[in-house]
């Protein structure tokens, strides 16, 4: 089968190389004249397939997103398709959607779990689109899936796909979230000689047994304290995008939230709740400096 | 009436001023020389008072005032009375009491909020301890309250005027955060120009009306960004009981975790938490160091 | 001054009653026939003003407001405004304002606090638009506010007044949060006779003295264990807003959220949580009911 | 190696028979006559057993571990060792050793994880206790421990067993939370058609792969919506020793909290903080039942 890369960076490089690897012909562009390319424009892509052509978009969300599935839409024909394989939020896939059906482009969007292991390991992808066109494009997510039962799911209709994968990286986060709790505990006991011992030990024979454990107790080899690391973490936005579907469904998060929150706050985001609290405190206990010298206020 | 007042710091020495202002008599004492102390020692301060003594101790809580009570114990006569009023943990109160009921003395807890300001406005009492004895130190509790019908409440048995200031404390801990996370929000948005107006604003006909605001507002006066406050709040102990009480009695406080997590935080408790979030992701992502690159993981 | 005032319901009824008893002539109208209008419909409210005429909408959010705008929008002239008083999210401001600005119709968004009581306690106003518009308008919100220095803001610029009253609700949701926190953990302890006697203690002289703890002494002298009232609260929208507006912004506030959390789990938000936590810990502890038995899992 | 196994429950039996299936000769007790016991008394069972004797203790928390160490400590003899391998809080273990120690009675704390799975899948262990002590029973621990490097550490002295598992409790409670809010997003959304069948797609590939995953995906094999199980889950204490020992040592827990916040509210415990919202809510809003009505408050 054919299939035409867009964007080959770390995700779209090795995917592009596992599905090649499956026996498939594809055909790469990334703006990057120093990239794997084997095309030089989205037109020469387009014209590298034979129709009905099958577009793999794989770039960054948002704008990136947005202006190459607009040139695409003036360069594919009726009965081609696009997938968009990136971490766009799942309100985009509607309106992308819209936007190709009357010129009778066929659209799906995929989440794709799995990072820089997923060229060996398979990804896991969650499809959002109709059950024909996840037919048709079916030889490569069989491709890029792990080998097993698992790892390909068609989660519902076009948003679907980006939908469940927002939601598994917000589950994602409140992982991390417990793990980094309960190692940080861990340091801060006496009881506990070694935490990076401790949870690597988790990895058979426990209930939290995980992927992430496992890549964690590599990483512990390496720096028992995770000293190295700068306690601050940066945010993807699919937790953020999980937190507010799930505001507006009534449901609460209150761990993903947690986990969210701990980001931002890594990032100065609550330094002015602290300034008022500081404030008001200082205000009740008498304007001093040692404010915690203060036996009641 | 006749009170021995010990502990004449910014609480004990502006609410002894305040009971002898409503015309009781207070031997005071402080460890201090430099203190407005009247008497040099515990042993001078209980010669002075005549029997059955009343004996305020208002020091800091854990070893500070267990000590103070103990030696007490050896100074004072059956049917004199001891009054907590520091920030002790109400689980001490009961011991306590044990300690001191074989000897025949007395003993309450009273908590007390109004931090500098009481002198004047009053000071808000929650006692803990028999009717009997409220009513034999009613006098004082009279003197220190606010004017008006509320401000003075006998709590429950032993322990409960310590176990009620530790909740009001969490609720002012949650209101202080609540404050804060409106005024952060406001801050980092366009649409708001001046967030010190805003919440000045609301000081009169808003359903935030409240004293907290009305102290938030005196500081807004010389510093409307608050950047003259470091991003940090140090805390007092008594959420973390409160939290610690409700978690063995199964009633969730979330707001109350919110705001203590949040003052933790700003102190570092956070960090090795972020340190692991970090790693796994830099884990999953392939050890890069701008992994907020990567389009997908 | 003239005043149209559409919406007279709870609020837009008080409001216009306080407003023309401050001196002004307010046209009122409402499309219950039932309600104390004084035209029948927009078009009689538009002619019975002269121009440039002062429109204030006060009905409840989302399409009610969008078509009084929309059908305002047709019968108003250049010159004109409308004050869009109701509880809309600061994201329709904008729109709003765009529709109009081509008509030269003016608009200003104005968050409105103080519920019922404030026909005499008057209302908290926090104003979105510009300097001019506000000046031009100020009659009518001197009416509405309270006596005294504050009450009355210009936030910022269109939108501002319904974000800071969107903030403004959010912190009061913590705040309500707060309160409910402490008074559930005392109720379930031991060493507090009457939650209800405590809290209304603090009315005076202590740190949380507030507006909302006023109301709550009030609904206890009726009903001190407040078993009355179901333990189920609904949300208004303005907290969720809030928090998502936070989110965006990069501004953490668990306390809100905590609030908003409360309530959505009152209302079975949770439910489907708890069957994945109730099956997991079924599975690894061999699917018995009473799970609780198990010593170890 | 023989060992005495006291407490032949769902954990205690499966142990004994793993033990027993490496080659060891396991001494069962337990106090109810239908279990498997060989012995029918604590007395027989030292009798069984030569010294230096190895007893582990695999009974309920808090008093039926207290007692059963009691009642041993009255029949062993210096350079016999006992072994908690129950769920008992880290802070009973220094208690139950020095206890011990004056008579001679090494002592050592274990947690264990792995539920009924453990008789085939192996134990993970997380032991407190010296080195010297590990090394003497470290024939039991590899006879239960999972095939492979890990699932066996000494995590620190008397007390860090039980401290780590009540850290691996806590993770557990997170994690499991974090699944759930992801499965409640999706069920409330439209894009996702069978949220069952997405979660069980992640078991390969995924960054959330997991053994509670795993286990999901089994329950959901015969349940998919999971309504055949109540929303509701009992809490069983580690998480809440968890966050308590957290507090103390200033790290915030608040994904591990709002996980059994999520429990404990599914059990009633927040219903007095609704009550208090709703109480307010009524106050400012005028009394009304239908208060979603009102537009403003």
């Amino acid at each position: 089968m054919q299939l035409g890369m867009i964007g080959l960076g770390r995700m779209g490089g090795n995917m592009a190389k596992r599905i090649a690897a499956a026996g498939h012909e594809v055909v790469g562009y990334d703006r990057s004249p120093e990239s794997d390319r084997t095309v030089a424009s989205l037109k020469e892509l387009v014209a590298a397939l034979k129709a009905p052509r099958l577009v793999w978009v794989m770039v960054p969300a948002g704008e990136a997103t947005d202006s190459t599935i607009n040139e695409l839409a003036e360069l594919l024909q009726p009965g081609d398709m696009i997938i968009d394989g990136g971490n766009s939020r799942y309100t985009d896939d509607a309106r992308h959607a819209a936007e190709l059906e009357p010129k009778g482009i066929h659209f799906m969007d995929c989440g794709v779990s799995g990072g820089v292991w997923g060229i060996d390991r398979g990804y896991a992808l969650m499809v959002g689109g109709s059950q024909g066109d996840f037919e048709s494009a079916r030889p490569i997510f069989e491709a890029l899936k792990p080998e097993g039962d698992s790892g390909l799911v068609l989660a519902g209709p076009v948003g679907g796909g980006h939908f469940a994968k927002m939601v598994h990286n917000g589950i994602e986060y409140g992982m991390m979230q417990a793990f980094g709790e309960g190692f940080a505990t861990m340091v801060k006991s006496d009881l506990v000689e070694d935490p990076a011992a401790v949870m690597s030990s988790w990895r058979d024979g426990s209930v939290v047994q995980s992927w992430l454990l496992d890549l964690l107790a590599i990483a512990f080899k390496s720096d028992p304290t995770l000293k190295s690391m700068p306690p601050v973490a940066n945010e993807s936005g699919e937790a953020k995008w999980m937190i507010e579907a799930a505001l507006e469904l009534g449901v609460p998060t209150p761990a993903t939230a947690a986990a969210l929150y701990a980001r931002q706050t890594s990032r100065g985001g609550a330094d002015d709740i602290l300034r008022v609290v500081s404030t008001m405190r200082a205000q009740f206990g008498g304007h001093v400096t040692k404010i915690d010298e203060i036996a009641t206020h």
